[in-house]
């Protein structure tokens, strides 16, 4: 159930010391023979971009799209870091491609943790090596787990489809992400692998798209990250796949590993699927829906099992979209809290239990137009404080 | 030290059972003799626009800037109830001019307190005649005590300047203010009163003025309410003032209060000054103090006195404003803590005295142009979401 679930696809984790806690913190995805093979990429758009992002972009860039690995470190972000921190991420690219048996361009490098500190190559380097040896067939669980920096469990995701010829291909995937979490994209590190064949230019596409209906559809606090990173590496071995066939299976993926992220968010109590439909367009209905899910008020009133509906209209009113407050209704669990300008009644009874739940589902239909968005998000909890207060 | 510190201007303030725990929440600030005055007034740019902004806005439209009184209830914020509501709004107004002596049309109104709940009117209604009854010249702080919800203080200012001939004018305000805090405008009402003679349109702009140097400048929590309103009543006795010498006023007025607000914020145990210079323009300098201001993350940071300068940085270029990532630096309490791509060193006692105390400095210099921008935030703590999970 994860990147390994892919024939052709070898992975591993261990510790090698960045963390001070022992626990694991280097991972590595490659194909099992050392062959390149197709490879995508998506990438954080802030401008503070982390000095591994910036290696994979060219990497990709310079090989057109081919890669045989991917190596990975959580507990240092390796970002904020300048022209050392691009050099670290070159020698780990350099290391990789020598214990596995490829050019060093031919490397992916993700790095997730603290931002702005030396990434400590002492441990590192000399663990590549060993990693590299550890990678088997049943390494991709290990390797989510060497991922994670605050998630308590690791995330891995499959989704099958059929290629042109009728046989079945695979998507696995491992990801991490649990706070910066905000389009675009979910703050958030994914690799993802597959059999099916594509090409490079159609590979970027679609996981642009997948990345667009998954990662960019969640916000735990509306912070983007400086290392953003979602990878695809397409071996082929399966023969060809339609594209849409291919990008409904990406999507699939993708949007499983983005609901592991809200389920397991710092501190958060709640999942909440929110949707907002009668914009006066998709974009303007996104808007609505992700100023909503980043509100600090809000978050609390879903803490707090509170379907308080006043906040939430007050947010769409305040996201500079059109709608004519006369219209507007508000849902919690399928029941409308409020219409027409006024309370409505409801099963209260219901409705508590509703709220109890860990997940909720809010709609808002503006009345406006056909425009819709949904976003995953969370609670906001004393917990995520808690986590968030000392980065030490 | 209020809006009665100034020459002709009475107030009161009551408890008239709109709040359970019957604390007062009914004040009124009038003309001593029932005379019109100049008026002007800001208000919220929500669309979820509450009645008594609606009705406060028509009649400063009708009188071309005239009143004579302004009611105000806590505990209910008469928002998103439509035309009842408007009703309402428009009924407190009328029962107003009756007890000052006015026409409907020369009160205004502000309502603050839960979202989304008819106007007790049977109680508010027989108590206007007596808070009207009991406007004195001392009044002021006592209608600033009406006008709290979650403010633990009532916040009051007084500002002064000179006339053309050289005498003394003064400007006197109360507000209210704990959460709902972000441009446009920070969420709050504020009454603010003036000797100065100046004409309607000249006020509105110089309020207008006054409230973007001030209240647009101060975020809490990133949510906009439906009831932001700032009225200006000007009497006109003191004579002739300057335009730019009462605007001065009106901003010290204005930045005192808004200070106030951010020092009580809910649950906070930070008041964070955040200039950021070096943008390519003013506005791209505010985009990116607003957001860094309203991050959740960087809020905890400062809830943990942690000088942590990475989020300020991912935060920045998130932010979709123009910087080069090598040249940004960020600075606590006058140290510089990051520059030049790099941790630079601090003298760690100091910034760990100066993270412990009340008010916390972060400069952010972009190194790209000349563009500046100020802004007062606060912390996120374990008592804001206390203060926030549940509405009863």
């Amino acid at each position: 159930m994860s990147v390994t679930s892919v024939p052709g696809f070898v992975a591993a984790g261990m510790a090698c010391g960045v963390k001070p806690s022992g626990a694991d913190d280097l991972a590595m995805v490659a194909t099992a023979d050392g062959s390149t093979v197709t490879a995508a990429g998506v990438f954080t758009s802030n401008l503070m971009t982390a000095p591994p992002v910036l290696v994979s972009r060219d990497h990709l860039a310079t090989t057109g799209g081919r890669a045989a690995a991917v190596v990975v470190n959580s507990g240092n972000a390796n970002a904020a870091t300048g022209q050392s921190g691009r050099a670290d991420a070159e020698t780990m690219c350099a290391l990789t491609a020598g214990a596995v048996g490829c050019q060093t361009d031919e490397v992916l490098v993700c790095s997730t943790g603290l931002i702005g500190f030396p990434l400590p190559m002492e441990a590192i380097a000399p663990a590549i090596q060993t990693v590299a040896a550890a990678m088997t067939t049943e390494g991709g669980p290990a390797a989510a787990r060497a991922m994670m920096t605050t998630d308590t469990v690791p995330r891995t995701t499959v989704a099958t489809g059929l290629t042109v010829e009728g046989s079945t291909f695979t998507v696995g995937g491992v990801a991490k992400g649990a706070a910066m979490l905000e389009p675009n994209m979910a703050t958030m590190l994914a690799v993802l692998t597959t059999d099916a064949e594509v090409d490079a230019a159609t590979a970027t596409g679609l996981l642009r798209t997948a990345v667009g209906v998954s990662f960019n559809c969640l916000t735990v606090d509306g912070a983007e990250s400086t290392n953003d990173t979602v990878l695809l590496l397409a071996s082929g071995s399966a023969g060809p796949v339609e594209p849409d066939v291919l990008g409904a299976a990406l999507s699939d993926a993708c949007r499983d590993l983005a609901v592991q992220m809200a389920d397991d968010a710092e501190g958060s109590t709640k999942t909440v699927f929110l949707t907002v439909t009668g914009a006066a367009s998709d974009a303007e209905a996104a808007k609505g829906a992700r100023d909503t899910a980043n509100c600090q008020l809000v978050k609390c009133s879903w803490y707090g099992e509170d379907p308080y509906w006043g906040r939430i209209a007050a947010e769409m009113g305040a996201a500079g979209i059109a709608f004519d407050p006369t219209t507007i209704s508000i849902s919690y669990g399928g029941q409308v809290v409020y219409a027409d300008e006024a309370v409505q009644p409801v099963d209260a009874d219901a409705l508590t239990a509703h709220m109890a739940g860990r997940q909720i589902d809010l709609d808002v239909d503006l009345g406006q137009g056909d425009g819709s968005a949904w976003i995953v998000t969370t609670d906001l909890s004393h917990a995520y404080i808690d986590e968030n207060m000392r980065t030490s």
